[in-house]
């Protein structure tokens, strides 16, 4: 697959808090689709079908035992996704100096101004 | 709009190429939307159609003249899926500080064999 496809898979995968919840379980560690289900108050028809969406964009790993199929979340199109944002990062983080300027600036004003005046 | 819910808009919005390619071109400045469909031969309609799904989203600010109607990054919801990716960083971080480890080793094992002799 195209590297651009992947990347339009992987944020159609993302575009559900269902699946960034169970992704935000994975981190913490394998585990069942029963447990995986449990938290969610759905059906385990509802969590497989979700399940099939984050592994067909290569998020998560399925084991292939055929009582407890564990999964396991496989991080390398989040890191796709981070390095993607990346780009974006001088936005926010100019806009983070620019505030960090202003700040300066207000408190040089202050140290001129010199303490204030207690009541 | 709930936090979680405007992730997946933000998500959903970046699943398509062309839009991720807008964007790109938005970060080098605001443009027109004629401007915007001309490297992608594409019909206006179509580029139009695109824009509305990422100003829906947040992610682009149009301005409202009637003849001209720039187009704008607006890099926000980005900062939120940077915000949401961060929290996956340790996972390839920790798979590089294994790499790193790694190397360390091969280079503490080369020092104790010594210099290779030449042919």
């Amino acid at each position: 697959m195209a590297a651009a496809d992947r990347l339009s898979e992987t944020f159609a995968a993302l575009a559900d808090p269902t699946r960034r919840a169970i992704l935000a379980r994975l981190a913490l560690g394998e585990t069942s689709v029963t447990d995986l289900a449990e938290p969610f108050d759905m059906s385990l028809p509802a969590v497989s079908k979700h399940l099939k969406v984050l592994e067909r964009a290569g998020l998560i790993v399925r084991g292939r035992e055929a009582q407890w199929r564990p999964c396991r979340l496989d991080p390398s199109p989040l890191k796709e996704v981070d390095g993607w944002v990346e780009h974006y990062r001088q936005f926010w983080e100019k806009s983070f100096d620019r505030l960090d300027e202003y700040l300066r600036v207000l408190q040089t004003k202050e140290k001129k101004r010199g303490p204030r005046k207690s009541k």
